[in-house]
């Protein structure tokens, strides 16, 4: 079937079934396809351009602070695997293994990694000898493999791309002050970048990453209320060093293990761009990670003079911004569709009668706002617009988390919020993984963070009613 | 040990262990950690750094020219791999093979990725339905993993990073072309930015990649006469879509099967880099890959003064090159060893005296050849200077080639240029295979290729004497 044949199709609606909507999404807008392989997805070229976005923005970030990539083997020995107790207790029963080569059984299992700790400390256990070899702040672009039972497009899959940081120091302060640095980034990254609002904190000992003294998190949530983990950044302590026996002498000659982080971000961020901005009529993107920010429609381009303009206000445009001229011989109306699916920040319309009068018609993708500019002000109005569109869609999500999130200071509250509308729950709690548990069964809800931003609820823990430690936002989460 | 105890460790002659003096290299120079993994490295953040260099530069001319990149998972289940006969042939051999995910045996066994054919042919027969979905040209970087049984750095290793294009097209011409253009894009690679002479040609039937109607490459030879293959690039004719039935309408509403090509060069290229311009006091980078082109080396740095003026020279130059101030407590000697070995092409030293003459001494890396500047004509100097560098790399390697490069018209004087040193003969072939089995049984050597430019040598087959049909570049290969 020829594809001019086909429809642009709705999807579903928001509303009334967000998975479905969701999942919608992901197809229609091309983001992904899936494949014969249980779980993995190949990442379409505009799924992939989003992708590439995100990295060039982080991975710049981190070079400008002194980070270097490196690029480790996707395979870790059964033995190396094994090294540290919590994190092999936490990863091993979701690796795939590997016991074959060619025809000949290997004499040790391989596990394809599902993180790299373990090989990162043996690395450093080679190249760590002083303290002038330290801090060693290294980066690596990658694909890992969680063999889960249930996946879902971007938020959870058999093999997803992401980015792991491992570092080594020589304090414990400065892999404290590290793994904070590093969450700062990820929060600018979700706000600024993704225009995703999220809460950053600390997460509870149950929520801890395998192996981790200490994790750090920054939560967003989604427009049904749902939370999604955004980010991680661990601190070690030393650990992985005793475990390891990495070691390096100190300026007084002196032996010292050394304290580590690790730090992630995935594409699992854009199902959180999807879940946060996206519409019934599909993707909204922000126009700092759009790959294309400003699509030019030109109306009636049979006639004369009609595409010149168009191409003329492309060149014109392209130095300053990512822009697509579709010339294809699609109706409009068509073209309106499938750039709305995919969430392209303007469009910019360009007929006869806009070429009489010296103008265009700009149209906003996230409030449709229709916009006619004379040609001379565009340079001025472009720019102007498309700040205009990432401020609006970090306010909009903004204000949806705000509206969603409530206060509760007993369990009857806590349950009943939660029954009537899906959200973030801020509650105070004893610290005891007793209750943490015990809301969990409740009411489904998790610890989502201590955030770092504290507000007395009350002073006693929302389920014990014992004197209270921490707020904690809680919520659902994917 | 503290790291500044150990010395600068002399490297093995170039001459005497070309082997031994490569694998110096390589840990030396700090490009890569041997891991735990067998076969597979870690590229520390030197190496990487190259690599990066090498798919910036690429992955922009491919973007050029209306490539997209996609990402498609790591694995492929048995049954995928085996859909194509002589695919299968060539690479089930050499896979590994995921048989469990965490405690559970698979149905189906899972091979990481050794080529990614089988997946973007899986892909293709989803997306593409007619003639308008023509051409499809996507492009994919990852790594893949070959179960090889011996490995060396860069050259062979169990996993190892490149990218993938693979497109599909609507007629055998359009994948011929596309197939070259590519060749071409590879060549320029080489050539342009490495440094690397190479030469474009055919591959013959028994050297070609397992599925493809039709193999090109870029050969390149090393300084030890070896030959290095580059770079390849493959018209797979409507084989592997009808094994998948990957079949489109086209403009008259008829069905059919669509043309594909493939096309990869890997870290190998790091390899050739450094084998073929590296000297006996370590790697030599070419200017337009080197990851620093230009090193400051403050003489008598505790001097009041010198670190001012080598800070203000590295801020002036870095808009312009990828610039670094070693200000370490190190001696000069000590920082000119170590850069030396890095490759970095220009050494920029600037002393007290320097500076009471306002002027700079530059130290050129392949020729060590010293060149006072006046400070105020550095900006001048500088670019043609590094101009300068890549161009004689490149003919160096060129004159090399050309010393090594024997013609043979008979099998005695084959065997015995071959004996005397190592390097191409080019020579007569009649297209039967059971010469090229026979020349490589007597000599060791095997075909690279049947250049695009031809030479008569002779009339007849250099081995069994019939009519020529081809002339033939042969060589003893990595």
């Amino acid at each position: 079937m020829a594809k001019n044949t086909a429809q642009v199709e709705a999807i579903t609606n928001r509303e009334v079934d967000f998975a479905k909507w969701y999942t919608d999404i992901v197809t229609k807008a091309e983001l992904v396809e899936y494949t014969a392989v249980r779980g993995c997805l190949t990442l379409l070229p505009y799924g992939y351009a989003i992708w590439e976005n995100i990295q060039r923005t982080l991975d710049g970030w981190l070079k400008d602070i002194g980070h270097e990539n490196v690029y480790l083997p996707m395979f870790i020995p059964e033995s190396l695997l094994q090294k540290e107790k919590d994190h092999v207790e936490g990863f091993a029963p979701e690796v795939a293994w590997v016991t074959h080569g060619g025809d000949a059984e290997l004499t040790e299992r391989l596990c394809v990694r599902p993180t790299s700790e373990t090989l990162f400390c043996d690395l450093y256990a080679h190249i760590i000898h002083s303290y002038r070899d330290l801090p060693k702040l290294y980066n690596q672009w990658c694909s890992v493999v969680r063999w889960e039972k249930t996946t879902r497009p971007f938020l959870r899959t058999v093999e997803f791309l992401w980015q792991e940081g491992h570092t080594a120091h020589a304090t414990l302060e400065d892999a404290e002050a590290e793994t904070l640095r590093i969450l700062n980034l990820y929060a600018a990254l979700c706000e600024n970048v993704l225009a995703i609002p999220v809460i950053s904190g600390q997460k509870t000992d149950k929520e801890r990453f395998a192996g981790a003294k200490t994790t750090y998190t920054v939560e967003a949530m989604m427009h049904d209320g749902k939370a999604l983990q955004s980010g991680t950044s661990h601190n070690f302590g030393d650990g992985f060093a005793r475990a390891f026996d990495i070691q390096f002498s100190d300026q007084n000659n002196q032996l010292q293990y050394i304290y580590q982080t690790s730090w992630g971000v995935s594409t699992r961020l854009i199902g959180g761009l999807i879940m946060t901005h996206g519409d019934d009529n599909g993707l909204v993107l922000p126009p700092k990670i759009a790959p294309t920010q400003l699509i030019i429609v030109p109306i009636a381009q049979h006639k004369e003079g009609v595409l010149d303009v168009a191409h003329t206000l492309q060149y014109r445009l392209s130095d300053l911004y990512r822009i697509k001229l579709d010339d294809s011989d699609k109706t409009p109306g068509w073209k309106f569709s499938e750039h709305e699916m995919k969430g392209i920040p303007l469009r910019l319309e360009v007929g006869p009668k806009d070429i009489e009068n010296q103008q265009v018609l700009l149209v906003r993708r996230d409030t449709g706002e229709k916009i006619p500019v004379s040609m001379d002000q565009l340079d001025h109005v472009v720019p102007r617009l498309l700040d205009d569109v990432q401020k609006s869609l970090y306010e909009k999500a903004r204000a949806n988390r705000e509206a969603r999130t409530f206060h509760a200071d007993n369990m009857a509250d806590f349950a009943s919020l939660l029954e009537q509308q899906t959200g973030f729950i801020k509650a105070m709690w004893c610290g005891d993984q007793a209750c943490e548990d015990r809301i969990r069964e409740q009411t489904t809800a998790t610890s989502r963070c201590i955030p770092f931003a504290q507000e007395q609820i009350s002073d006693h823990c929302v389920c014990c009613g014992k004197p209270a430690k921490h707020m904690v936002v809680w919520g659902k989460s994917y």
